[in-house]
């Protein structure tokens, strides 16, 4: 089994951008990459089989649905969770931190909707230095979610980078209790680390550097986390309100990261965001976006995003952008795929999505190329 | 182009049942076969060459749905259905009757669930000798289907088998009117026959035999459309409340038939209705069946079928069925299907539609098998 080890091809002479080579027990993730989204186990409306054809290198589960549905147990049992979905290529867990807090909380989103500074507690039902202790959404069972018992859950399904247990304080939070969160998490994380490090597996464990959009708390972040030997750091907590904020934060957190180790951007994926985070050095970043705006007939091109059920395209024979090599633009025309829209056939949902997934792979591979030539 | 003949192989010394080859300009069906249905000119859930890659010989698309929806001229501009959805194998398309007549009469299964023997008119605005008007659920446009316009608009498709425009009474209906309905389905038949040989254009139209079930009429329609040239019989209308009055009308009509002609069962096809139709002599039989109960879960196993999300698979880390060929089943466990039907994941529709078609495909070709070897 390979283990985990970060190799950094190419520094940008301009940027903190950088060209690089994370090795995992399930092969190479080429940086700067995208990492898609499969909550329990899925890129919906895909099977794995080709998820890994069109060559995502790595693959974002989310630890709060799978210790849910099937289940910590059954995936162990399964031999690990690349074997229960069957997929060939690099998987990263987060802890299910930033789920459960988001039932307590509400997400960013949520907050700024005005739809209330809190949400009600949801089926959250105790918040203590332990851990967290909520109620099953799948049979009302009752869940302890601990840094240890985050750890154990991600040790059984076996993803090649594991992420420490935190908290996810909301976005409007007074400067006392966003500071005695960060604390928390931290000794959330240290916590996490120790029990990874009983039985460390081959797998990768990222720090979470949290801090919300406060610099100073950011740096305490940084300086407490890398500090400890984590294997790489992702910037999660709140990135802000809006992108300003966010590249605020990041151009505060991203120098005070070790280059040496490879880091992640937690939830962001929109393109003004790469564009603004890529010269700052990110290396990876996951998100959802690409996968349900294909599932809303959001199609990328590299002329812009296109709305796959106008009018416009139904006498478009063409695939969705000429020269694209995906399965889809291989294979079928934007006017077919209007159709398919139009009808609310299922079918359309896959291929968006296998084309939008291709587009991600296909652009990171030419940011890397743009890197490598000074040119980003 | 290969023109369209049908060749018989071999003939069961024990049944009326027989194998055959239906040539057509996108290459052979061997029959008997299962055809699925793929309204809108895609099997749900499944890109046409993931269809293709399962074998299936023959796929059946509705010209009612495809008229709304992307229309004749957007099918026509395509170059046709085939190259409009890609499919490379044969394309059989009904005339647009059975759903408009459904529209305005409600299905069988409707009538016998007592929800009124006689649905509110839905969009239909006139039923007179020259067709059907009605509005579109698309857009409300007024839409004049008559025998002339359905084949023009299957002209438009251009699937290597067409079926004459019909009237699809309802199930229960008093013997003058549904001799009167046989009448005028006959005078239809005869224009779309009509129609099509201004054009052949390579395509085969098999007639519709009607007469619900009643013997008389079911024989008086074989005699008046085997008189016509038809290049094949497709039997519909109203074939019974349940399997005994199938098999009964089948028993009437079945001998009827040019052995030399190829025949079709129009929305047939449960196991059970197989095993009865197939030594009565059918050769090809369309129904939505395995792939809606697919979708609902249900999978189709040589012991019978199985509810994908049972508890009892949930660590069930073998295929639906050891031996099993199919894309799924190659790739992915049963407890990972469990998972995703669980989870409500789209991946699961597709995965679980690829087995049950693979199972037809593989079934039908089972009891070519067995007929040639007289074992039916």
């Amino acid at each position: 089994m390979t283990s985990f080890r970060f190799e950094i091809i190419h520094s940008s002479t301009k940027s903190r951008a950088r060209v690089g080579r994370i090795h995992t027990p399930h092969g190479v993730i080429d940086t700067p990459n995208f990492v898609a989204v499969g909550t329990n186990g899925s890129i919906k409306a895909l099977d794995n089989a080709m998820v890994d054809s069109i060559g995502l290198q790595l693959m974002f589960c989310n630890t709060y649905h799978l210790l849910l549905q099937p289940g910590a147990d059954v995936i162990r049992e399964a031999g690990g969770l690349h074997r229960f979905i069957n997929r060939k290529m690099p998987i990263i867990t987060d802890s299910g931190g930033f789920q459960v807090f988001s039932l307590a909380y509400g997400s960013v989103a949520d907050e700024l909707k005005s739809r209330g500074t809190k949400k009600a507690d949801g089926h959250v039902l105790k918040i203590s230095e332990e851990g967290v202790c909520f109620r099953s959404y799948r049979d009302g069972a009752k869940v302890l979610l601990t840094p240890e018992s985050s750890i154990l859950a991600q040790k059984a399904f076996g993803a090649d980078i594991i992420i420490p247990f935190d908290e996810l304080p909301p976005y409007h939070i007074g400067q006392g209790r966003l500071k005695s969160s960060l604390e928390r998490t931290h000794r959330w994380e240290k916590r996490s680390l120790d029990q990874h490090l009983k039985q460390p597996n081959g797998q990768a464990i990222y720090a979470v550097i949290h801090g919300g959009i406060d610099p100073e708390l950011r740096r305490q972040s940084c300086e407490f986390l890398t500090a400890l030997p984590f294997d790489g750091f992702a910037i999660g907590g709140s990135v802000g309100k809006n992108k300003a904020e966010m590249v605020e934060m990041l151009e505060t957190t991203m120098p005070r990261l070790p280059r040496d180790r490879p880091n992640h951007l937690l939830g962001i994926g929109d393109i003004d965001s790469l564009n603004a985070g890529l010269p700052l050095g990110i290396d990876t970043f996951d998100s959802s976006y690409p996968t349900r705006a294909a599932r809303h007939g959001l199609l990328f091109t590299s002329k812009g995003n296109i709305k796959a059920d106008r009018n416009e395209w139904a006498r478009h024979f063409r695939p969705i952008e000429d020269g694209c090599t995906c399965w889809t633009c291989q294979r079928f025309s934007l006017a077919y795929l209007q159709h398919l829209f139009k009808a609310r056939e299922l079918t359309a949902y896959a291929l968006a999505t296998i084309h939008n997934l291709h587009f991600m792979v296909d652009l990171m591979r030419r940011v890397r190329q743009s890197i490598m030539q000074d040119d980003l």
